[in-house]
């Protein structure tokens, strides 16, 4: 069937298990249903040629579909070129009436996506198209992005989401005469936000720009909550090990430290944080855990999670002190916290115990087991942040694309957060699947303290 | 003794006693301490008059010794005519050479401040004067403002630390000439902080300020860890509830509102939170708290907290709803939150239980057991803040002094934040005490980062 | 007034402040209410002259006035010398119908229940007479003991209610002859139940007995809840010392230790323990706390509590290794876990900063604050156990009295546990007040189950 | 190579593998590896002919390679026809010396078996042989058990380690000549326990029994501590939901529940509590838990637990009102809790995601989506218990086995506990892998207690 197709799809056949998981997804993901159901008539986003470049994940695929409900046409690529989700033991490269030749496995959740396009051409998912498969090489990262500037008619791009700034960079850099043609971007992460503010100050963004990363629902959510959930989740499908006893090193405690932290400690272990920032580290305190450096904890640690973003957090001298089958691991953005490059050079030996988990036995006799060879362990090892908590990121990214696609008078080139009033919608359209019941202010209320009675209701500088 | 003293002191003999709170609490002051020991050689607040108007308490005797410590004459009067804390059984009258008739019982708290003046008259205590006492009326509490503006020697202030604004505005207001002489002023609350903003949008403010308040030291601090603490000693001091078991509704779930939920569940209790702000009532569905509105949580709490800031919190209509013996208590600033009026109007009876407590016996035959007659629970039945967090609160307001009278050209008219790089200093000057060990950054970190290696850590945006 | 009562009560005029708290406490403690609310009409304890020893406390009185409200006599003493609740500032003796000449401060509480019993002659609150003041010396406790063994009419209890065994013991040894006359003592205590069993091994016991302590709502409600909310009560009443960021050593960890640990953490002190016991010890690694030996804790806390009933925790080696102003306080039964001879003989100084709280000044110049002279510091320093976890413990005493006076058959000779059925008949008493609703078995599940539909649903070897 | 060995293992190219994972599962078995360390030299199990009957696991391998190095000839079948580990993706069945032609492909863990013991035919672990495969059918695991019974050189077993019954009864059945020459049986389960005491009861048991299942270390540790951590990893294995906000349902607050609920509360869910006895429900609204009934329940949740061991827990009138795609899952010893064959009936549709997880849709539209078929969800949806629980399981099973073969005569037919002394024991032996430094009584402490220096510490009633 796949020969038919106006896809690059392996095996179309997978589409329905495909389906399936984003049925389930869109379940979790209320922000995203709640756009389409408040926007899915009037389509504000009608006209907007969106190209995407975010990790091509189910709650990836339950974004795209929302954007194209909402009226957006959008072509996508990865932002990443391990994150790509098979879903299934796959990789994909689907596209919609461009022929291609490449012969890969495709994953269920392309397929599903290629098929409703297929199969409903007038349905809000029949101008998707994605260009992404597991396990891509650099030239083929570059390629893919490249494919979603143009749209098949030879229109180019209007819109841009990004994740991470690659996309943003390459059009700045490549296609600048497009630039005028585009009405904004709205940015996922902190490296690509900044990206941005680098290029605001040097004069070099030609766009309006919205920082996404910043909003309350997303940086504090995805970040601590995200990662509360999926640290412990990583460590337990590769090594299956048992937290309660064990003493955890924690080094960071900004919102992935705390969210790490707290997990630990609700399985049992007992946690000793490092941070350079004396308000973290007294923060860290104040919860009643153990603040140290890492010459010191690295003797006492079972397990150690790095979370800070920084370069050189457990190196060869830590290592070596470690005890026997101490756990490794990191889940901060950058896989630079781990020197991967000491082990790999110093140890005995280096043995695969399955995919994602190495043991190294070193020197003294002593293991270190790594996961995920020091990337993010709750992507190489788990599923990642589980869809509710991203669908409050991407309500955000919807919401951040509307705003600069309908309202674009309001932002003159710059860097600007999501105004504080939809970060509070992106909340409110969660509350429901929780059974949450807000509370309205009165009209009383709402005049004593100086508010409107929809909000927002806080001023920018509080911090939640 | 207390005759031949120039002080109004009405029991110096309590002195001894008060002293031995003030060193206890020295101990439990780390940033305090630290300032005297980095600054009391330079005494950088030398020639610095500083009128400070804030709650007479245990914690403010050490900050204000800490300023002349520090080279500062200082002349005090309290902000708020009930928290004057007597640290015994009386309330105190102290000044230093003017001769005053009022017979009052002092406190040992404040004999302890001016037995040290006198005897010492080289040390740094002894230009201290204090115009409080427990208990004063209205007129009484502006006329102790008042007398802190001119100093005996007939100079008048030049420094300002205030804690709610009413000495800003009086010298505003009453003493314009004078503010050019002012170098600044430091505020201590939310409150204060509103009226500087407003003054300063409408013109009408004409020295440079600092918001203490919003130094993420201060504000995070004494609203989450401070109110997590007091809450519980305030209910059990008044009544020795048992927690455990109990539902306790929680209106709220800002910073005061977190800090009490942490508490209660803590003791396990089952806790209900009621907020109007999507963001701040997903934050409490996700660390898995119920949330709902007031109308249905009345009848299912046992204790009934309000940490709102905002009026009509609990009203008549709630009251009729709840179960026997219910507590109720107010936690946040202002006491609007718990309408008192119609309790005092509608109840059968008000039974006074002991003082701060009162059981109301509804109309239903129902009672209702009001904490501090609405006003804040932890000031009213506990004693308020620890000395712990109040330290973090008073080094923001020590290095805002410095900040404003050192760096004058650095604040020209306006509002400001502290410095980040002061609010960790503050942070830093509280780890020893808690035996935290803080990581530096390595050059090559700090290069990586693009951060100084002795910070500021974070962007200003940054929400702890 | 007072002159005409039959009382000895210093002060009748504080009944109605008396009746308050104790109308406040019957509605914490549902047990106690349940109790009269089932057998209020049929008075199983009709006929019974109970002779109780237990501390005379609020709570105390809800048990008198519960066991007469059931039919019963009742003549009462304290069990401590220290632990009479004056309720007040004052001391008391009450007692109806004699004569005595004495002239002591009464309390609110012993007023009320005086004031009943005289105002109300026909109401079940009639008969009582207790023996007990605030202050007594050890002769007028064993006087007071002895008082309650004869009725006025010149009848003998034939029931006992005893907490520590002083009363059993002295009936035992000083009145043989009133033993056939007894049909049986419970007894609330480990000591008192420690003693029962000796008597019982060495042939002594001449009474059955019901050990009330080890019923799962006694021991495991009582040590674990009751102390998870007493320390922290304790510890702030006396010092008002911040928890936050503290580290607290906790020697001990069985049920007391496991409800101090808790409540510590919960406040963000981290924790250390210590124990002897492997499977305590590793119960508490494998909840995260750090468990070592004394001599290295003893360097690192900011506060200290034992727990253990043991002699010789904390002992001059571990004082002098103590950080200055460390919290040093016993929760444990007995007051021999803290080694005040030694802090006594070898400080350079005591100093006493008001009642329960002594700080000491140690030859290194470091100090010491110690709670309650290294007693019980939540009876010393706040009100002992709430209301609600003791009408736990006394309506297993009520049970007991009623299976004692009813089922005499079932109890020969011999120390016995309170049925299990009774002790979750205890637990279902407490439920209403907290909301809880309880799932009935269907007869289907029950069968399947093996186990009778209304209970015992646990084999007696089960650990809660 | 597997043609030519002495095994029926169908690639013993995996052993490798197997191998890699028993030695970092014994790296977290210290109890097991102590007991090697302890007895390694003096081999107490020496002529020990061990039938055992427990599932085939990884902690399983690392069991029986310890029953072996302490001098033991060891055989053994699998519990239960699903639990057997494949550790990879096949099945196994592995022998030694007896030829069998069945075809079926090994695991790696029972190869890592095999080939330890043929190529190493000296070491302790020559004598293993283990009948397990998995997906064996009923007739097949009889048959299994049954090889077990007699050695290849025609003797017979000497003693039993069960879990369940099955070889005991088996034996007692089928064998009974053999019971004279066995000293006892030890059993792992609740279900085993109970089949004993009821065959004691009878007359029918013929050999002493050692009740594992009733350990401290076994009861308390694996139902709290393991199912803690394994509920958690089992649904996010399944369904990648994210835990916080979400309302959870533990039906039953018995150990098992405590850990659920513990778990999921700390991953941020509120958590609803179903209970039937009064103490346990009331103990769970001390820890500020809602208990309420299932009727109620079942419309708030959306994730649902069952750990009561006991029938009809979730039936259609409780499906019938859940809400969409609610989450359905047991971790109860059995599979009667949720009412599967209603919902296989009754449902419009069942949807199959993938292994273990089924999508029900309702006639209502509504979706339920079950874990694991009702079954065992920590064993059905991940690895069941952690090494280091099982570790305690196991070495409570070491030493019963020692002390039946060794002390026999202490042990005349009846059923009995691990002396508490034992299980104190099998405690030591894991707090070296957490760091935990423990206290020893002097002996002035151990003669105040009463106790002796070692141990045992506590009486037999004592609840953990």
């Amino acid at each position: 069937m796949s020969e038919k197709l106006p896809f690059k799809v392996a095996d179309i056949s997978l589409a329905e298990w495909g389906r399936k998981a984003i049925d389930i997804a869109e379940n979790e993901m209320p922000g995203l249903m709640k756009m389409r159901e408040m926007y899915g008539q009037s389509k504000p986003l009608k006209g907007a040629r969106i190209a995407g470049c975010l990790h091509m994940t189910l709650q990836t695929a339950v974004l795209i579909e929302t954007l194209t409900a909402l009226g957006a046409e959008v072509q996508w690529s990865s932002c990443n070129i391990f994150s790509t989700q098979d879903h299934a033991r796959g990789s994909v490269f689907c596209y919609i009436s461009l022929l291609f030749t490449l012969n890969r496995l495709n994953t269920t959740l392309f397929s599903a996506i290629a098929k409703r396009s297929l199969l409903n051409p007038d349905s809000h998912a029949s101008l998707i198209v994605v260009y992404a498969w597991k396990g891509m090489t650099d030239e083929e990262y570059v390629w893919c992005i490249e494919q979603t500037i143009y749209w098949k008619d030879g229109q180019p791009l209007n819109m841009i989401l990004d994740d991470g700034g690659d996309l943003t960079n390459m059009v700045h850099k490549k296609y600048p005469k497009l630039l005028s043609g585009i009405k904004g971007v709205s940015e996922e992460t902190t490296t690509g936000v900044h990206n941005l503010y680098k290029m605001m100050k040097n004069g070099d963004l030609k766009i309006p720009a919205i920082n996404v990363n910043d909003s309350v629902t997303k940086s504090k959510f995805d970040n601590l909550y995200g990662c509360r959930e999926s640290l412990i989740d990583g460590i337990k499908r590769a090594t299956d090990v048992m937290i309660a006893g064990k003493v955890a090193v924690v080094a960071g405690y900004g919102d992935v430290g705390k969210g790490c932290v707290q997990a630990l400690r609700g399985f049992g272990a007992r946690v000793i944080v490092t941070e350079v920032d004396p308000i973290n580290a007294l923060q860290a305190a104040m919860e009643g855990y153990e603040v140290t450096t890492m010459e010191e904890a690295c003797k006492e640690g079972n397990i150690f999670v790095t979370t800070t973003g920084c370069e050189d957090i457990l190196l060869g001298k830590h290592f070596e002190h470690m005890k026997d089958d101490s756990i490794v691991c990191n889940i901060g953005h950058f896989d630079c916290e781990i020197d991967m490059n000491w082990l790999n050079a110093n140890a005995a030996e280096k043995i695969n115990i399955k995919p994602q988990v190495d043991r190294y036995r070193m020197k003294s006799g002593r293991h270190i087991i790594v996961l995920a060879e020091g990337r993010l362990v709750n992507l190489g090892c788990a599923m990642g942040h589980p869809s509710f908590v991203m669908s409050n990121s991407f309500t955000n990214q919807v919401l951040a694309q509307i705003e600069l696609w309908k309202n674009t008078s309001k932002y003159p080139l710059g860097v600007y957060f999501l105004p504080k009033k939809l970060d509070e919608e992106v909340a409110a359209a969660h509350l429901d699947k929780l059974g949450v019941k807000l509370t309205k202010l009165s009209d009383k209320q709402a005049k004593y303290l100086g508010l409107p009675r929809e909000g927002p209701f806080k001023p920018d500088h509080y911090r939640y």
